[in-house]
């Protein structure tokens, strides 16, 4: 799924709570009228604009109610800083089970027994969620760094580019070297329109074209 | 600034094509109107609105000509999953650098001292980005691992609950240790609603009233 269609589908308050509800299990139509507080018609859009993205999925039970569940992993990120906007969607993979814990299920255990397994999973997954914030915040902590680096690209960016388009451009491919295309597309602007400033930035030594895994790119690093 | 704002805010079009070109640099709204192909009133209208929850600033130059630049350093991760349905805003700490971004700056003369800084920066800013997405795969690793977790959860959950307001209350508690009012809150539900269900599964030892971080928590875990 693009990242587009993803901010698209979450900029939705109705819709925001929808997945909110279809993540804790799968409902019935009616009891989502009942929860979100909306009228049928309106999330019945709703769900039929989830359906069709493949974000959720319709099923009937044996009495021919149909419900709903949710179909993907999906993980979004998004930074805004002075210096970037990036968006990633990303698909989080399940694991095949570890170890012992999986059972093949409903085993009727007692009461108790699938109590003490339930707080057993439930520590692990609290274990887990800490491990993942730690991760959360080194990652923030190397955004954080690449922001100054950028702030510090700003200031040299001045004394190089000879025009705003120069700084555009330098400023695009300091972020990621790319070919003139993907340049052209990032930067919004026809590719006829772009060139002749790369031309003058290759010929005083700013930019390289360069191969990076099989792909002729534009970057400011040399060799 | 509150996720369902910065949501609300990504969810249009031509407010991530305004944040995408200011994440270049300052921009003059002439400039924008140009760029994002909008009419003066819309862009206007949208940047009144990311300026109002303070995403940018305005400021004006020394002739008068008002120009706009980002203010924020904003990370919004969102996780959906079949189990599991996450929102978090955080802001990314930059440290502070001695000048910040002045108005578009002006264009000062080539210098190849000044292309070698760059290109140095940018080897910098390169590395710090593939550490970045290193600690970004770990951490879908983790939340793959969480989403099984749940998987198992859900399974024992038909054992232990007996009702659906039961296995939503566990599912929500799971996720994250809460007092009653935040779990009505999470929930969408009156407290009284969901306080008979919290007390049955107190008297069958599956839940637990825990002084956890000096406040008084819901958890399925003892002691």
């Amino acid at each position: 799924m693009e990242s587009t269609q993803l901010l698209d589908i979450l900029g939705n308050k109705n819709r925001r709570k929808i997945l909110q509800l279809l993540s804790s299990r799968p409902c019935y139509v009616g009891e989502i009228t009942e929860r979100i507080g909306l009228g049928a018609k309106a999330v019945l859009g709703h769900l039929d604009m989830l359906e069709q993205i493949g974000m959720i999925r319709a099923d009937t039970n044996e009495r021919r109610r149909k419900y709903y569940q949710i179909t993907k992993n999906l993980k979004l990120e998004v930074f805004v800083s002075p210096y970037s906007y990036t968006v990633e969607t990303s698909t989080v993979h399940q694991h095949p089970t570890e170890d012992g814990i999986e059972e093949p299920f409903p085993v009727r255990a007692g009461d108790a027994k699938a109590a003490d397994a339930l707080k057993e999973l439930n520590r692990k997954l609290l274990e887990l969620e800490s491990r993942r914030r730690g991760l959360a915040e080194q990652q923030r902590n190397i955004e954080g760094k690449m922001t100054d680096v950028m702030a510090q690209c700003i200031d040299w960016l001045h004394e190089v580019a000879q025009n705003y388009m120069e700084a555009d451009i330098l400023m695009t491919l300091i972020k990621e070297p790319q070919n003139r295309r993907s340049l052209s597309m990032n930067m919004g602007l026809p590719e006829y329109f772009i060139e002749p400033h790369i031309q003058s930035l290759i010929e005083r030594g700013v930019l390289h074209e360069r191969h990076i895994n099989n792909r002729q790119l534009l970057t400011l690093i040399d060799g």
